[in-house]
Formats: structure tokens, sequence, C-alpha cells
């Protein structure tokens, strides 16, 4: 049986970026900087006014396994396409990345999801998602062997978007508990924290030992207007908590072990990724032996290449950055 | 006697301030945003140079006091001027701030200390001081009942430059650890630093209960180049430490209680004072019986309104913006 250091549980999707100026999001009432759910019908209207769409694999969490195998870290990714050509390119996307993905592809239903990801000239970027097939994963999905097998299972709030995976999570989770995996979990959105706030603070206090959150997702789950009360809500809690703050760094905190890092400088052409790229480099460092601080290094590290240019996933070799940077094991 | 929330002992100094170009910086060799010592003929060849200087009180623990006056502390400063007209403009100003001023002016020896400010358009300031009488400053200054009705004996790293001044130091910490009056300690300037770093730590393993240094002032103090190295090397030491990072805002911590704060946001005229005043913001707090986090709140509050606009010193009321801030005790 193969190790793994981190299975990742995602909507997969797949990507179309195009740049785009302020005008356009107000010409098509796109919400700026978040992530808005769509119908095939308004993704399909979207998708014709686009200027040089890009496709590209996406997914939060399967951008967050590609950015690990990108550290030379082993990863096994679960999330539901469609047997169409968005789900076969998604596939061997994930094949290119050489991250393990042999979750059945759907063969009726849905069509495999995308993303339209419009990017302003300042780097911001403004999702509206059609979640097709990537809501039909199931239980019958997930290989309890598998999740046994990682040192890591890594969940995607987006996927509470999708009710019907929610069996395979917990049957995930279940697993993981039993075998002694760690899980982890990002918050993904602040809208999607709204939608689901209830359920993610009963994940935290039940089910979590590592938080990924950016400022505006922790404020949005704790209801708090302030860094500082989130972090204070944060210190009692007794899991691994990394909250990012964009260009201000990252604040990531265990127990006692609190540190205060910086955003590794970069010129921001597209944000979209970095929060995935983030939980790579951070969850790369924690399954081989770095403390808490490289790990933070390393998630800011993998953030600022991905955030340097258009789409989501790394182009350089994060591995030889992060050697550069002293940053390996 | 009157009971003081804090005794600042500092550089009497008379600001001289104009806005300058970047192009006038080179022109002069002005060292940009830090503190150059200069000689009464520099001082004087400078003055001359700089357009529409304005003069205006000033000194960094002068600034924190005046700071202080307007949140309503209740306030001494210690410092040494000249009976010239400087020197009397410099008394009138505490005056008219209301905080102690009793320190006996010098009658000859070298003039008033004056401090010219080139402020260029990103809102920097880039100082040359010409220590002059405040170089004077001796034990007989001190009076040590003073110091014991004081909550905070409160110290600048500039008088540093001053050595004569020292003797007058080690009376006053002595007479505060004598009394259980809190010795707090400002780094001043990251160049101030260097040029004393190793009586620095000493202060800092013996003699210090609060400690402020901006971002490049701690990095030269524990001369690393990253801002957490700079906070794991403080977080063994027993004083309060507060940290400010300009935008970033501040991280203050006192054992296990560690708080990561935002800047209050502000259109930033000149950065003159900034640490000055949240020095009072903070200290105002810590001798109201504020929670850390609020006393850091209460510094970025004064700082904001120092740098939105030329000079060191607040135009509002500090003690009314805390008020709407809901900051006050």
């Amino acid at each position: 049986m193969i190790r793994y250091d981190v299975t990742g549980m995602g909507n997969a999707i797949v990507d179309v970026i195009a740049g785009v100026d302020d005008k356009f999001l107000l010409d098509h009432a796109i919400a700026k900087n978040v992530m808005t759910l769509v119908d095939e019908y308004r993704a399909a209207e979207l998708y014709a006014k686009l200027p040089s769409p890009r496709e590209i694999a996406g997914g939060s969490a399967a951008n967050t396994m590609a950015a690990l195998a990108s550290l030379g870290g082993n990863g096994l990714f679960i999330g539901k396409v469609k047997q169409d050509r968005l789900g076969r390119s998604f596939a061997q996307s994930m094949k290119d990345s050489r991250i393990d993905f042999e979750t059945a592809m759907a063969k009726d239903g849905p069509s495999t999801a995308c993303c339209l990801i419009a990017v302003t000239p300042d780097g911001h970027r403004s999702m509206n998602t059609y979640l097709g097939a990537s809501r039909e994963l199931a239980p019958d999905d997930i290989d309890e062997k598998k999740i046994a097998a990682s040192a890591v299972l890594y969940i995607e709030g987006y996927l509470w978007d999708a009710p019907q995976a929610k069996a395979a999570i917990t049957k995930a989770m279940k697993a993981a508990r039993r075998a002694g995996t760690k899980v982890a979990f990002t918050l993904s959105d602040p809208f999607c924290v709204g939608r689901y706030r209830e359920e993610f603070m009963a994940l935290l206090r039940n089910d979590l030992d590592i938080l990924f959150a950016n400022e505006e997702e922790a404020k949005a789950l704790f209801e708090v207007e302030d860094f500082d009360r989130v972090f204070q809500a944060l210190r009692p809690w007794a899991g691994v908590a990394a909250l990012t703050r964009s260009e201000k760094g990252c604040v990531v905190v265990k127990d006692e072990d609190v540190h205060v890092l910086d955003a590794v400088p970069a010129r921001v052409v597209d944000t979209t990724g970095a929060g995935d790229a983030f939980a790579a480099g951070f969850l790369f460092g924690l399954t081989h032996g770095k403390h808490l601080a490289d790990c933070g290094r390393l998630g800011a590290l993998a953030a600022s290449e991905v955030i340097s240019h258009y789409g989501a996933r790394p182009e350089l070799s994060l591995r030889k950055l992060a050697s550069e940077a002293n940053l390996l094991p």
C-alpha cells in the first residue's frame, strides 16, 4: 500500500480564466473577490462573454494537491467529474501533476464542474462556479484503506455546497479518526462560511486537527470584526491553525507556539489559488517534520509563486524554490 | 505630591520640519527615514536650505508625553534645554500640552537642541539632529521622589547619544526600582540600536519592564532578518513588549498573552512621531487598567492621528478619538 502525505477531498473543477476590467464585473453582475455558485445556464452565459478564456484544471483541494506534488509530496485526490471532455482533461491534469486520482467518473448526470474566473488588473479573482458532476461524490468513492494510509486528510469547505458529498466526508473523517490520520480543513470562502457557519463550528469543536482560514473567512466564522479577536478565539483550540492575511503574511498557532510570519514578496498577477498553495506548503512541512514556523514559510513561498501568474497551480518547481530558500527537510 | 502616570526622560528638542522631494535628500546627502546626528555647523547649513521650515517642539519622549496628556494622562518630562529662544519655546510647548516640565534650563554652554526633519511625499521623515544642550542632562536633574510618584518611567534610546545623561538615567532607574515604578524603554531608531546594541541588550535583561520597538529596531537588536525571529526571541522575556510594524499593525506580548493588532487606517502625511504616539496610547492604557490588546489599540489610534498631519504631536484630542472608539477606561 502506498503511503500518502495528504489525501485531498474537494470539488473537481475545471477553471476557465480570463482577464477583465472592473467594468466587466459590474456589467455582468459578478461579485468581486469571492466565489458565487451559478447554474448551468448562467455559467454558459458568462462563458460566452469572457474574453479569451483559458481552461486549466482547478478546484481548491485539487490545486493544493498539485502544489503538494510540486514540493515533492505524495498525494491522492478524491473528487467527482463526468466522463466528458472537461472530466478527461481534469483527470489528465492530475496525472500530469503526479497526484493519484482514482475516483470513478460519472457516466451520466450533470457535466463536469467549471469555475469561471474573472481576474481584474489588481490581481483579484471573482469566481462563478457551476458544480455539476462534482456534487455527486458518494460514500462509495471513499477507500478507507487509502485514508488510513495518509498522514493527513485535507477537506475543502466548498464541499458543503455539494450536500450529497457529506456522507462521503463523514465516512472519510471516521476512517481518518480510526487510523490516527490528522484531519485538516479549509474554510474556503467567507460566503461559504456564512452558508455553513454552525456546521463548521461543530467540525472545529469535534473533528479537526488542522484549520486553514484567511482573515475574512475566520472573521466570518467567529463573527468578529478584528483579526486579533479571531486569533484570541482560536488560542484555546487544541489544533494547529494557520491564519493567512494576504500581503500581511500569516499567523500560525499551536498551543503556546505562535508565529507571526511575513508574506513572501511577489508581483501579484492573479491571487487565484493563493490559499490552496499555502495549504500545500504548510502540509508538506507538517508531514515532513518541519517546525511550525517553517511550515508557514513553506506556505507563504508556495503562495507567492502561484499569485505571480495566471492560474491556481504552480508553474515553477516549488521543490526547487523551497530548496533555494533552505526550507526543505 | 502629584501622582504621575508617566515620567518621560529624553532629549529636549525643537523640530524644524519642511516638505521636500527625494532629490533634496540626495542633493544634501540626507539618509532617508532614519535619525542622523549632526554638528552645529551642519545643522545651520541644512536649516538654511530647508524650504519653508516650521518650528515645533519635538523630541521623542517629549512627544510621547504630549500625546499622553492629549489622552488625559498625567505626565512629567525630564530633559535639558538652554535658556535661549528655542529653549523657552520648548518649555512653553510642554506647558501648553499640560505636561509638567521642571528641568532647570542651562544658562550657558551649547544652545537648545534641534532636529531638522525633511518629509518626503511618501510621508517618510529623514531627521538630522543637533543635540546641543540636551546632552547636558545630569543626575541633579532627577528628583527621585517624582520618579517614585510615577506609575511608569519612560526612557528613550536616543538618550544614549548623550553620554553625560547616563548617570541621570541610572539614578532615575534606581529610584524607579526602589519605588516599584515600571521602567519602559523605546529602542528609538535602528541606527541608534546599532550604536548601543550591547548596552540595550543588558538593559533588557536587567532593568526593563516594558519595551517599545518597531520592526527594524527589533531586528537590529536581535540581529535577525525576519519578524517572527524577533518575536520568538522576545517570547521568553518576562516584560511587556510592544512591536510596531507600520501599516502591518503591531504585536503585543506579555508571557502567554499575545495579540496581533491592526493599524488604524490613516491618510499618511508625515510619519514623524508615529512611534512616540503609539507609546503614549499604550502607556495610557497600561496605567489605566486596560487589557493588553486595548493598550495596543490605543497606541495604534494615537499613531494614526499623528501621521495624518505634519508634526509629531497630536492636533485633535486623542481623548475624544479614544472615547469614540470605545477605548477609554
